[in-house]
């Protein structure tokens, strides 16, 4: 069937999304038996709405051009709020804008907007559930809504899915991670000999930093996916504040040559623990083997350890070899909307 | 609601899986809202039957005195096949008896009458799997059916449930994986200095090896593996003679000492790659660096990793530090079960 999309965010993630929907939809239609249809999508300029499908490369053109898809041929500038989602009329919220760690929005308006609408919901920003996670669920339940939300974990790193259904039947004790491509590229530069702000500047120029990378090198998104990820394999119900948390900061080029000399390397280490009902997590740089399953990973490279009773390490890393980027976190979106549209059974034949 | 499992084989999987019910029962109502019930257990000595649920206690009690589950309290000597499934009248049949290259009987024969008695299907056993796959995927299609079989392909790797959620909307090319745990266990000892015969030996000793080795050192078990996972992910038909195979009989102290100097040690992979529409697999030892994610690797640990298009390479790995052994084959199976019993919606409270 037609599955109606409607995304608020127009960046990397969202034209990642329209880029392969403009590519691949029609493959999708033959593996999956869904029709994925961006009906709406908004930005800050404002947005643009089609109940029957908008064009991908016409969305992409504009925002290129005019840097909002207002420009589009079916935008209106301004467009944003309840009228953005009442006109986009979409079976699925696709959050996808950027992160915001003080309040969560626009985006927690938004997912609760979408969730009293009857939308489910993929996010691929932290805020709402680094700061909102129990109102956001316990309303979600409410509604019989489903909250995909693996984008936002260390996209493309399969956690939720190894944790949700590869691990039924066991117990998750601990996890363990490098959680956050932007540092582990800024440390493998440094272990190779760069300074500090060497590693800053090559990991903007390969388009993994933000301008300022401050909630990347204090910590502040591996801390969020440490708590996101805590929350939904333990049941927890941590805040971003929740995660004791120490950046790269003060990571000395003496430290480098230290767990060097040992054969190890420094990694900012992401882990959360439950004992008996008590959750305890947090974000520090730490040295690691460097045949460990995480010490031996390098450049913008994740990867997470789950501790695992009765049995043992299960580890899950992605060696992108350099090209990951941008298309990774919209593939994982993707893969959302895809198991949601699985989990709805909506992969029956359309009637037309 | 109750489920009931009627299960052929009570060697290590099964008695692993009687034992799990026998501790965790009450827990899996609680997390899972299933009552997992054994209405039917089979061996070679005939059968015991209870369509209220038999006692594990009680079947490991006459397994481990008169050898059989036929001396159990519901026990009826020479029950098998077609009586069995009928008297056990099961909603899941669990298949895990000692996997069959030859024939897959009588594994073949209870699957099929299974899937005509519309049960779904769990298999610990690769014979019907590597000799039948079509057949067997057809029936259970046309009947409506679920087949699981994650505890065939290196349980408990959760390689099957990755491929099959994790990278929805990507595409995978290739995969390649250590599926072995004795012959890994055995080159493991080797690269310390056992021979051959002594690493054989050691791996009986800590259990995993059988008392003939054959399958796994001449890399049967191995193939198969490649086999169903290749199937399973590529949509192939590849049978167990379809994988070009060479074991670890060949592996020799100079080959050992050649890879060591260079900072390697010697793994037998498996893997499977598809071009076009072909789809080619194999088994061999070769070198892996120690840093490399199946190279770093010990003992009877497990890998896979996909190469995937446009992710990169992601590796999923199992380090039991020595203690997975048999259980860890029944927990992929009770896994499979509650993920069926997810899929199929059997969560809700019962009416009791």
């Amino acid at each position: 069937m037609d599955v109606r999309l409607a995304v608020t965010g127009f960046g990397n993630v969202g034209q990642g999304l329209a880029t392969l929907l403009q590519q691949h939809s029609e493959e999708y239609v033959d593996r999956y038996g869904v029709r994925l249809l961006l009906t709406g999508v908004a930005d800050s300029g404002g947005g643009a709405v089609d109940p029957a499908g908008l064009e991908p490369a016409d969305l992409l053109q504009a925002k290129q051009a005019h840097g909002t898809v207002a420009a589009a041929a079916r935008g209106r500038p301004g467009l944003r709020g309840e009228d953005f989602l009442s006109a986009a009329s979409g079976h699925v919220f696709v959050e996808a804008a950027s992160t915001n760690f003080i309040d969560a929005e626009p985006g927690w308006s938004y997912i609760r907007s979408a969730l009293q609408r009857d939308m489910d919901v993929v996010l691929a920003s932290k805020g709402a559930l680094a700061l909102h996670w129990r109102d956001l669920m316990t309303m979600a339940a409410e509604r019989g809504r489903i909250v995909f939300y693996s984008a936002t974990v260390g996209a493309p790193l399969p956690s939720l899915q190894v944790a949700d259904r590869a691990l039924l039947g066991a117990e998750i004790l601990a996890f363990e991670g490098i959680l956050n491509g932007t540092t582990h590229q800024i440390l493998t530069a440094m272990a190779q000999g760069a300074t500090y702000e060497e590693g800053v500047r090559q990991a903007q120029e390969i388009g993994i930093a933000e301008t300022d990378p401050t909630l990347d090198v204090d910590g502040w998104d591996a801390a969020a996916k440490v708590a996101i990820v805590a929350n939904a394999v333990f049941g927890a119900n941590l805040r971003l504040d929740d995660v004791a948390r120490q950046g790269i900061r003060g990571v000395t080029a003496a430290d480098l040559e230290h767990a060097r000399s040992r054969g190890q390397r420094i990694k900012l280490i992401g882990r959360a623990q439950r004992r008996d009902r008590t959750v305890t997590a947090s974000v520090a740089p730490e040295p690691r083997d460097s045949s460990d399953a995480l010490g031996r990973l390098r450049g913008d490279d994740m990867g997470i350890v789950f501790l695992v009773e009765p049995l043992g390490r299960m580890a899950i890393t992605i060696e992108s070899g350099g090209h990951g980027g941008g298309i990774s976190t919209a593939m994982t979106v993707l893969r959302d909307v895809l198991n949601l549209a699985r989990d709805r059974a909506w992969s029956t034949p359309s009637p037309g």
